[in-house]
């Protein structure tokens, strides 16, 4: 395998944020630069990226207003979750060749201290991607939700919105191996309903495009739901809480159909369930969840050597094509993980 | 002090419910009826009541359908906490003269197996009542929403909604009692918001009645909230949500502005808050709390004896008024507790 050799000056082709978007974002609100980069200073490396992540939270950080993460400034490349090769280095931490994951995505060159990278190992059979998904905090956000939010339990009937993407088609799964009794999920597409029945081995699906999401989950539900894991908000999440059992958990982990939305809000009913049945909602973003990073990378090594799990990538190809895999992977257009390649 | 004598045939006046309410309870969906009680078998006692309460959660068993406590039977005395003294005795267990508590109120007379009655010891200088909301279920509902369930810390934020309530009331002084570095309340009149500040020790109250719940709580809480003690849901958990800091947690102990809404529901907004601030909502009924009991006493009595905790009680006397109690009590009436005095 060989790799780039820098050149000097090296470029950068970068996505920067222009205006912020009201409702969905357009190609009006980026825009596609390419800079000169700096010498890498001492500490320093460069990193040819290989493989960029786009992810719904990074819609909020487009925003102005306060977010679990700060709004990403106008007139900067954006940020999010890469993986790449060292191609040069001014630090003794790491070397040429070697494969890190850090935070300057939305770019095909990135450079900063050594410490904002950190070393992606190899794991044989295993594609580099995975560290945007699987391995990555699509997986991690998976695990920490269902073990350490909703505190999953041996025979929980465990339903997931938003199933078929990538955080969804995860929660499936380790829901699975950690003893769930019935796994549900929804999504928007007959295609993706298949898809988890048969691929991803939940017991029932449905589209919640057909409509009455309420009555479509106590179809699949008839014994009520123990962990709702939520990526979506409004209709799921009432429809959950009209199903939930008592004691049961609520792991909210994004609300994407609320992204979007910039006029007057609908709220939400049902809450009265949150008393009458001792429901517990928790909203969590990993910020806060990190430190589990090693108890969850021993059970996904494990599960993935074992070929315990399955995984879908959606690829778009070119740092070019950016912005449509965000806008695509927003509308829903992807099956597992949305991944540029470089 | 002396005590009834029981007689033979002795005679109960109770409050059956006799049509299920839609919204608001009237006088048509109740019965006052004097009954003629069976001779006590063994192991039975005769209770001459001193002191019912009226709350809440009893709307909820009006109705037909789930709820964490089983709807009231038609055409049946209705039950709750009730304190008073033991007249007739076929147990050991209990002596003619023991001060019991129990859940058979709504009546002058109750009777039934000994292990239904629990002693209500007399602390000195302690009102009997009191068994009925400070020492009783409004206590330790306080007390577990706000180490249990909302696990406070020293220096957080307080707020508590229907705060002149007997739950209410109870929150604030156990908030500032375990290091609240602010107490904020809510409730329904200038008069019970005076109260809260004069009396119950709160740094800030308003009346919600002078509308925009949001606005007055952002100015109330100008660091915002950490712990949220719901007692009310609606416009002001939506406030709370509003206001809530980054690992914010709420608790939600009842929904009276939800209990007589028969039409369509109105949603809460700002659920979105769960996740960019990390919040957690954990609804909560005494059902499943009731182990904390020997811990909540030693708390509350060692306050009680040093003079650190104050109450109000609204007492109506009369089994003949217990229905009015109740309807005055769920259109917020009562000042504290809300008793009826047999």
């Amino acid at each position: 395998m060989s790799y780039e050799t820098s050149t000097s000056p090296a470029h950068s082709t970068q996505w920067n944020l222009v205006s912020r978007p009201s409702g969905e974002p357009t190609s009006a609100n980026v825009e596609k630069v390419t800079i000169e980069l700096p010498a890498l200073a001492e500490g320093e490396v460069r990193v040819a990226n290989k493989f960029l992540s786009v992810d719904p939270y990074m819609r909020g950080r487009m925003n102005e207003g306060r977010s679990y993460v700060p709004p990403f400034p106008l007139g900067e490349a954006m940020t999010g979750a890469a993986v790449g090769h060292v191609v040069e280095s001014r630090t003794e931490a790491l070397a040429v060749g070697d494969t890190v994951q850090h935070q300057f995505g939305w770019r095909d060159v990135a450079q900063g201290p050594a410490s904002a990278f950190r070393p992606a190992p190899r794991i044989p059979g295993v594609p580099l991607s995975l560290y945007l998904s699987v391995l990555g905090i699509t997986g991690i956000t998976a695990w920490v939700g269902l073990t350490q939010i909703a505190k999953i339990r041996e025979g929980d009937v465990v339903f997931v919105s938003g199933a078929a993407g990538g955080v969804g088609t995860m929660v499936g799964q380790i829901a699975r191996l950690k003893g769930a009794s019935r796994v549900i999920g929804s999504a928007g597409s007959p295609e993706k309903v298949a898809l988890l029945t048969e691929k991803y081995g939940f017991d029932a699906a449905f589209n919640y495009k057909d409509g009455d999401v309420i009555g479509q989950l106590e179809k699949a539900a008839p014994d009520g739901v123990d962990v709702y894991f939520d990526n979506v908000g409004g209709e799921h999440l009432e429809a959950a809480l009209n199903s939930m059992n008592d004691g049961g958990r609520i792991a909210v982990c994004g609300a994407i159909s609320a992204y979007n939305s910039s006029g007057e809000e609908k709220g939400v009913r049902f809450l009265g369930n949150i008393v009458t049945r001792g429901l517990t909602i928790t909203g969590f973003t990993m910020t806060n969840y990190g430190h589990f990073a090693p108890q969850f990378a021993v059970d996904m090594t494990t599960w993935l050597t074992e070929g315990r799990i399955v995984f879908d990538e959606t690829i778009v190809n070119g740092i070019d094509h950016a912005f449509d895999a965000f806008t695509g992977m927003m509308r829903g257009d992807n099956i597992g993980k949305m991944i540029v390649k470089v």
